[in-house]
């Protein structure tokens, strides 16, 4: 079999390096989000580009044991009292297109659009516009605008202020603004949601779209960590009973199949 | 790397063989059932052997969308539409120690019982009883004995007869009758529950303890199919909301803390 | 929380009802095949329509310990020896678009065009040739046509066989044949392969989409648990050494970042 | 259904709490590792307490694509393109016993002798000796002890430098320290491996025993999520070919089974 390839770490029998760094050197000086940023990117974040992951990291963090998420892996661990790592991973799974998916779907429109940008010499808020008309022709909702209660989502802001005051602000949030413009414009105000705030700022970090998905990951896996040691610790094997009701068919004969026939 | 070994199944560019046999001669001749006993003992079954497997199947396939298995499929399909494989994925991490997990601990009572018979020269009776005295000394629940609501499982009995019809019944049967028996003496008059009757049979066809856990999963996973599919068609995205109370600390300030300290 | 609902079974204290089906019943005299059957369809199934089950089950069941789903079962298994649901979901989740998927695709691609010939009227060769014009134009590969090395697939044959003696073959089976004729005149002679024909029967048997990977997953499943046992009976665990080479920077100083900065 | 109980976080349709704080303020203020901490503790971790949660996170971060949770989660992806949350899982599932569990067991194995230790008012350096001893003469490997190539593991001195200078070390460490001593004297010198000083760390911060295991996920998972990019980005579809030998039962004759029988 042919070495797989990386460019992500590398070991020998009293080392390992990530990216280059020696891992003790990071343990002692560095902190998780710095290496998560470099673990993505290849280099050290700078002070603003770190405060942004963990930003980011801590929005996704937790959102109570009721979000699907959280209660996939509290229900798999009311099952399984001996395998902590079913229950975590059952809770990623969750998080598909319905539930932690605006991320990915906002950070793929940032990219094709500003790609369209680049090829087309349209401005932002021209492309933004025509992203706007065709989702409203379409009847599709936009990834990463509104929120159900908000006419502001005050963690947006949070994002925003630490982009901006670190020189980290781009052409993503440049284009979630004129996306916000525009909806208000062609349909009604709505806000900027935090999904569609990382989203921007993934896009200004340099992120591909798929860490509009793993990074919601990342930090998820932390909540997700306590809700399972809190359902351990506090819960009973096998306690959740959801109710049901069956409308299907009433019980009848088997009739004529035999075994084996 | 050094090549893996097998002696599943096998192919070249025109062919698959599963222990020898064409898949497309199975294909066109054997059931699922005969598949399954197949891959894991590489001979075909006796049709009473064959007819165990199925009703094995059979008795675990489903057991409606309230039990953990169902409960995280559909959990996780509520999050993730299209991808059907991470809701399946998210049931089977379900069927642990305490979701499914008697036929495992059963049918490695059986085996490792059975194995100090063999060592020692005891009876399957005097084993069986040296089985219930220590549980009880250890206020221990026996594995494979009792049922909420019955005083007998008739599930195990359709599985016995298949059994002794077809001349299968040997020592696995043999030794949870003698532990229902000791039970009675000791305790109380418990029947073997259907964890019990599969450990029993598993035993007597010749299969190791993992199997206690994993036929159970090979039959649940078409439940499952069936759970996600209904979720997907009658039910909307993000639709289970679990009702959560909340009894942590107040909200309260943040206080000193400060980015990057 | 409201009462979740569903149509597939059912219990109470002594009965589990699988569709009305007491399962004690099903177990004495049903296959497994007629229970995913009756899981899916909530009706059991002809001797033919059965049979075709079986023979689709059979045809998924294993493909060696170097297919992906294998290999990711195989490799938790060296690092979890304990915990076999995880290996089985972890081999599950490698069913995804490029492995597996083909038959979810093409199964979409006949439920499509038989809604497209319903609603236009045209005929099934007509609508068989627009979709591999289309495909051409868009240099895409069809689903369930074509195979690395056969001229024709034996499985396509025994699936078609059944199908037609039963009297279950309809429109599915006839628009993967009229797909078949339209890409030996526009392309080249491509056989069906196996993963087209279990979509042509899936449709023809009345399923839908998902079916098209959960069915795969359903017979998959056997051979990932025969996968499993053996690497837990003849491996040791963390024997899998990936070779690996890394092609990421040099080691390098970490420079001016401090702890907490 | 009665509702879910958690202390963990709460939410209105205008907040998010986590352990009382709002989550905007976290976001603005405060460091992943903090909210780590938090979310699992409780309260907010002093300087300290939050840099040895970044040492510990970054130290099982990742091992190149090779160890079995990155091997899994890139097989996983070679086969599902679309669903990166499927090959974080399985990389998740394959941290059980084998892989990555030498922290689970550590912490279990400090728990338990301390609570020894203060049941029956032994010295640390006692009962640390019994340790030993009893796992010499059941000849058990100790888990956090030793390492295939290194005198000392450097990653445990960066971890218990921490601990020490910010008067976080406790019995913890200590009982590592005199296990070590008590394995010099009883086997031969080994040195305290980074499992085994994570686990000392953890215990002195006041985790219970799964977060032995689960820290090590949340960890990992930052090095997973750069694996299955690095996979999609430059790699191929189901490129993985596992070379594989059979030796099994050689071709032959299916004989007598009958469809249906």
């Amino acid at each position: 079999m042919e070495p797989w390839r990386t460019a992500i770490s590398s070991s020998d029998d009293e080392h390992i390096w990530i990216q280059g760094y020696d891992v003790t050197q990071l343990m002692a000086s560095a902190t998780f989000a710095d290496v998560v940023f470099l673990l993505h990117k290849g280099r050290l974040p700078s002070e603003a580009e770190r405060r942004l992951v963990d930003a980011m990291l801590i929005a996704c963090a937790d959102h109570g044991p009721g979000s699907p998420s959280a209660a996939a892996a509290r229900t798999v661990a009311t099952g399984n009292r001996v395998a902590p790592e079913a229950a975590i991973a059952a809770g990623v799974l969750a998080i598909g297109d319905a539930h932690g998916g605006a991320g990915l779907a906002c950070l793929q429109l940032i990219t094709d659009t500003m790609n369209d940008v680049r090829t087309t010499g349209a401005t932002i808020a021209a492309a933004a516009r025509r992203v706007v008309d065709d989702a409203r022709a379409a009847h599709r909702r936009l990834p990463g605008i509104g929120h159900r209660t908000h006419s502001r989502d005050p963690r947006t802001e949070v994002v925003f202020d630490i982009a901006r005051t670190g020189h980290v602000a781009g052409d993503g949030i440049a284009f979630m603004l004129e996306l916000e413009k525009a909806v208000a414009e062609v349909i009604k105000p709505l806000p900027i949601n935090v999904d569609g705030a990382i989203a921007a700022v993934l896009y200004d970090l340099g992120f591909p779209p798929p860490l509009g998905k793993l990074l919601f990951i990342v930090g998820r896996v932390a909540g997700l960590s306590a809700q399972v040691v809190e359902e351990y610790t506090r819960e009973r094997a096998m306690r959740i009973k959801i109710p049901v009701t069956y409308d299907g068919p009433a019980p009848r004969e088997l009739g004529t199949i035999k075994a084996g026939r």
